[in-house]
């Protein structure tokens, strides 16, 4: 069964109890959205650490006017206070029962300085704002199986995507950087797609050395590299994904290059398990390009995890910090580029499970020749 | 002659020598993009108070290694220093060379409270973090000719992809709102836009007395109002514009409220000019609507700046405050919606110049049925 935004807040609950916090005052949209499914652009959220599932009546979402209607459908289970500075307002609703949020937790890792000073007025002395930073992504980093499902459906329809463009013969010579990376996002929104998740990348020949290319008007030749990295938007989830193709039939630089590429990136999904050490993931994927000679033309990460944000923890690099987990959602795309010849980047989704990943992006990894 | 950026940062040291700051740390990135060009997603930019023009040995920018050659051609006239953490590695310079920067400002509305902590640890105490809000925000309200060019091609290419759209009976019954919405954003793309500059609006029939309603599957039929909200992203710089066209002959009361709006929205606009009050120039239409008797049907403000942000100061509103200023850009929208039934909102994107406002929004007012 799906987690219920009411269970995430409870679990929320767990994290406040252990820091002797009475409640908690959400601020960022992402979390907000995680916590009660709300997904206007004005609101914040007084989470109380006594309600409990079903019996929440300290725990309460602030909007404006505008959104009215939609918060009483997308959070049906809260109560709702209308007014326009949402951050201010429960700051004040707090201070007015100050009794029952003596100790209250704020964003501090969103909330700015200037915000503070201003939560702060609003609460007054009784109330007692304390840093509480990344409650709400500390449960967000461990993926629940709703949103396990968006990030399956928006991997799909990246997946139908290029198969409809390859397949319609949509990469090919004479087209350009910027109409291929077109025709990929709209092709996106026909399979369910409310946009893409990110400024799809469309690099070709010489241009798919750069790592984060923005596409052109330049136009495909026979023996290009195209090297496209792009994702579809479920849900407020974002898919990511990679693949790179040759117009024609490939040189042999290309194809070393490329199977390179697709060894490391086997070799890296394969280390993608619970409780690995994501420094070490990152250094398996990166011993088999550093092996063959190539380790200075992958300069980048290996990965990084994917949600509500298309950059999340962990990030799989030789700077990373702590374990996998299952749940986790997290892309492995290892690459090599050679300045002014081309480039290859291979990158999955893929969702930890206990002892294995599941892959989400399920588009071939062989060589395709368009 | 363009304002060059160099020229823009001139300007924020005056703001600087006023308020005795040897320095600022500017973090937003729009702000940086506004200053000097750079439209990485990552960078800091310390500007200090002593340079000039030509001449600024002690104002570097910041970014990581992803965007050393894009830094180089966006911003040829600054040194760079290439750190991943950005802010972080130019507090550590200001620490490093402390005499000179002893106090520094810092964009205290943008900072957050833990973002705060690891500058000033970065800084160390010989350097004084001051809170500096505001002052290039205050700089963008007013827009240079740069901008200016920037707002019209953006606001060119929306007028000439609802012509097309219009032109080729691309609004007709059986289309969605989705459809016509996404037939918008394409066309827009094909008129040198890099992107629609918000989620695009398209509510037919009852669904236009919502204000901000998203598109859906919704068919058109004879008799629709279909209000559409939408614009053009150029150079970052984002257009708006509202029209509210109808499908077939409109009813006396689709005309009646039509007229009203239209109004309304000429009075609006002819109150624009330098020193006016932004509340007289929201109670002058709002008047026009209150006067019809229509007053509850109009819940939202008048208007708002646009420029690097859809959203900017000014808001013209009974909410609002200050004077309009020559080289502003603001909206002017105002709308009737009758729930249940249909809305109509119509709206521009002017030019505040001296006397007068210059209409960068040229699609004509008039009620068009299509």
């Amino acid at each position: 069964m799906p987690e219920s935004h009411a269970q995430r807040r409870q679990h929320l609950r767990s994290r406040l109890h252990e820091r002797e916090l009475d409640a908690v005052l959400v601020t960022d949209l992402l979390n907000i959205r995680y916590l009660t499914g709300f997904t206007g652009s004005n609101a914040a959220l007084l989470v109380h650490t006594a309600d409990e599932p079903g019996a929440e009546p300290r725990t309460v979402l602030c909007t404006d006017g505008r959104y009215t209607a939609q918060a009483a459908t997308q959070v049906p289970d809260l109560e709702h206070v209308i007014e326009r500075i949402s951050d201010l307002a429960l700051a004040q609703r707090a201070g007015e029962r100050a009794g029952q949020y003596r100790r209250t937790g704020f964003e501090s890792g969103h909330v700015t300085v200037d915000g503070l000073d201003g939560m702060a007025a609003a609460a007054g002395d009784a109330v007692q704002l304390l840093r509480a930073p990344g409650l709400v992504e500390e449960l967000r980093l461990v993926k629940d199986e709703t949103e396990i499902d968006a990030l399956r459906t928006a991997c799909a329809a990246a997946d139908l995507a290029l198969a409809d463009l390859i397949g319609q013969g949509g990469i090919r010579p004479g087209r350009s950087e910027l109409q291929i990376a077109r025709d990929l996002e709209a092709r996106m929104l026909d399979h369910g797609a409310v946009g893409p998740s990110f400024d799809t990348i469309v690099a070709a020949g010489a241009n798919s050395a750069i790592p984060h290319h923005r596409p052109t008007d330049a136009v495909l030749v026979r023996g290009d590299l195209v090297k496209m990295d792009f994702g579809a938007l479920v849900d407020g989830y974002h898919s990511d994904m990679t693949r790179t193709v040759v117009v024609g039939e490939p040189a042999d630089w290309q194809r070393e290059i490329y199977e390179l590429v697709h060894t490391a990136q086997a070799a890296g999904s394969a280390a993608v398990r619970a409780d690995a050490d994501v420094r070490e993931v990152d250094a398996v994927a990166r011993a088999v390009i550093a092996g063959a000679g190539y380790g200075e033309q992958f300069p980048h990460g290996l990965g990084h995890g994917v949600g509500l944000q298309i950059h999340e923890a962990p990030a799989l690099s030789p700077r990373g910090d702590g374990r996998i987990r299952s749940g986790m959602a997290v892309t492995v795309e290892p690459g090599v580029y050679l300045p002014g010849q081309g480039g290859v980047r291979i990158e999955d989704t893929l969702v930890v499970r206990q002892s294995t990943a599941e892959l989400l992006t399920s588009t071939t990894k062989e060589l395709v020749a368009v």
